[in-house]
């Protein structure tokens, strides 16, 4: 028998995930060109080509042992040197390689700050709409998720909320930038209000809260728009990042922590996280890729395909009289159900061979949520099946 | 604040990790070529040729979005077929793709099935001398690792002492044949009284007991010993598996679980298993090595290099008068430690700038654990240096 907790696990297990499958279903008896899976964010572009010649050179370093071995389980020094360096450029910061720790991906990272962080029992906020695993990635260590509900109608950070939500055993705030379901972009006014009242209620508490900065979106944000670096808006930030998006690589589980100096009890938290990386069973970050991605830092995929995705169904669907969050970030547009129950919603779009992923799954009910990182011919080929499909609705 | 877990693990932070790193401070100090450092088992053969080829191809394959793209959390379904075959052939089983889940490596492996089956307050058994982070692991869900005894002075399993440490609460025990940190390979005959053993007390208890193989070092065993293949012996077997030793490949994390048909609640494992990669972040073993990995099934490293390492070393420390374990498997040696505590042992061996690990960190103190998997320049070097040492302690 399995574990009580992988019974409730098993039964609850991701929407996405099922919604994936059941994609693969459908294109199997109508042919995949017939079936518009947007559930999944898995990105369609292709890995920039400096990828590719930089996985070449790595296999021929001739140092098999180094670049196929072990390293310190916080990841070669040469590589986390190069990320803060470049970091640093960025975005004028002072990190050094010691703040860097190379992860299994971010949700690899988070599960290692998760575990540093949480006694069993302590709370971690997530404003909603959010990611759903970071239920389960909190649950892991006993901790307890505490939700925020959305802001409504521009589903920037609910503040107003938060305090609401802030206590004692708030250990950590979970922000999710660009976000994922939404496409929002908080904005500089909405960190810096978030971080007023954090600071505040720590002084209040006599606690520590960190923010947890989950960022592998960041790069991918359209009309110009710039997303706050959290680090400069709170000491006790935390970010977590990875180059599934920005570099096409989501199957290769590479990303990293950043672990300021200015975070309290810095050195504490970095000795700790080196060392739950270790037991959690990641060991360290894929030996061959923190060497890639080391070489193509200033890389990133091709940002006009996904923004022409954007536009053409934000039209479309508008058009249609769907109502959509305005995205800014990420490769998702967030709907509103024109239906009570988006799950119906989500049911009679399934009849038109369209694969959306209900709101729920992102403690946002009423809503549902496309991944638009599907190729062009998919995003106007599913258009008249949209057309249709709100017809019927009608 | 860390979490008070962490803490305590923080502080009884890996021996051996803290070894690796005490050589390299040493070796900064003294030069690389006067440390002679067996801390850790970190490969020194290079992978084999066919895997940096493999690597080649597989980054070269068409369809980028595919190599580097998320797949099923269990892994590639052509990858799990061809490692399923793989098996099959080797070992006359009838596994199929969905008994196999590719991981983040063996540890990975591990943490995915012990999260799969405990619940708080089970019991894992393990036999000492075992691999330490077994207790790191099982701590992760609340499980309860309870140690079997050595069994002097072969160090086979211990079946005796696993009488007594059977109980209601047992849900698994590990088994790590080769093993690290004796050498000793489990002959057919242990592992047939090992079977009878835990059929037994599942009638009596009424309860599923199940063995979890942790078998990285599988192909690493000389002198003609074959290693028992677990499925074959006792239903109830889960498989970890990893390609760090028998391709050089520790730094990349690949492995993969085998969830038999015979296992009791197979299905329900195999999906369970399938989540629990998932929520634990690993999300799925990187992508372009589980393609590489199948290309090479049939390879493996050069075992001649550490055979010749094993018998250098075996036969120098036993003419220094050190009693050691003649070790069939793997790439360590169990030496006896000539003081009563054998950190005491170590902390002298590392005046001689030989660097050991106590057997504490495996739960059978007055032994110390020597890792051979260096250079055959280091094991000749270091005999004078043992030599030395051994007439010190006249």
């Amino acid at each position: 028998m399995i574990s009580e907790n992988m019974k409730i696990m098993v039964g609850q297990s991701s929407a996405i995930r099922a919604m994936f499958e059941e994609g693969k279903r459908l294109a199997s008896i109508y042919g995949a060109e017939n079936v518009f899976d947007f559930s999944l964010g898995n990105p369609n572009v292709a890995a920039p080509e400096a990828v590719t010649r930089a996985i070449h050179e790595v296999a021929d370093e001739p140092d098999s042992v180094e670049v196929h071995g072990y390293m310190n389980n916080s990841g070669y020094e040469s590589v986390r040197a190069a990320v803060a360096e470049h970091l640093n450029r960025l975005h004028g910061t002072a990190f050094h390689q010691e703040n860097i720790l190379m992860t299994v991906g971010a949700a690899g990272g988070l599960n290692v700050i998760l575990k540093t962080l949480l006694n069993p029992g302590d709370e971690v906020i997530a404003f909603a709409p959010y990611f759903g695993e970071y239920r389960a990635y909190t649950a892991n260590f006993g901790g307890v998720l505490v939700e925020v509900p959305p802001k409504y109608p521009d589903f920037q950070l609910n503040l107003e909320g938060l305090k609401d939500k802030l206590t004692s055993r708030t250990r950590a705030v979970i922000i999710n930038n660009p976000n994922n379901p939404t496409g929002v972009v908080y904005t500089d006014e909405t960190i810096k209000g978030l971080a007023k009242i954090l600071n505040e209620k720590m002084e209040e508490f006599g606690t520590d809260i960190y923010i947890i900065a989950d960022e592998p979106y960041r790069e991918l944000v359209y009309d110009g728009v710039t997303v706050p670096y959290l680090t400069k808006y709170y000491d006790n930030t935390i970010v977590g990042y990875s180059w599934s998006k920005s570099l096409s690589l989501p199957g290769e589980r590479i990303g990293y922590l950043v672990i300021p100096d200015k975070a309290k009890d810095s050195e504490l938290i970095i000795s700790a996280a080196n060392v739950a990386n270790r037991i959690l069973g990641f060991v360290n970050a894929p030996s061959l890729m923190q060497k890639v991605v080391a070489k193509c830092l200033e890389e990133k995929t091709d940002i006009s395909y996904y923004d022409r995705n954007r536009k053409t169904l934000y039209e479309a669907l508008t058009e249609c009289g769907f109502e959509c969050i305005p995205p800014k970030g990420a490769f998702y547009l967030f709907v509103k159900s024109p239906m009570e129950d988006e799950k119906e919603f989500v049911a009679r779009a399934k009849e038109f061979n369209l694969l959306l992923v209900p709101g729920s799954s992102f403690g946002c009910p009423g809503y549902v949520r496309l991944a638009y990182c599907v190729s062009y011919e998919t995003i106007c080929n599913s258009i008249p099946r949209f057309r249709e499909f709100a017809d019927s609705l009608k």
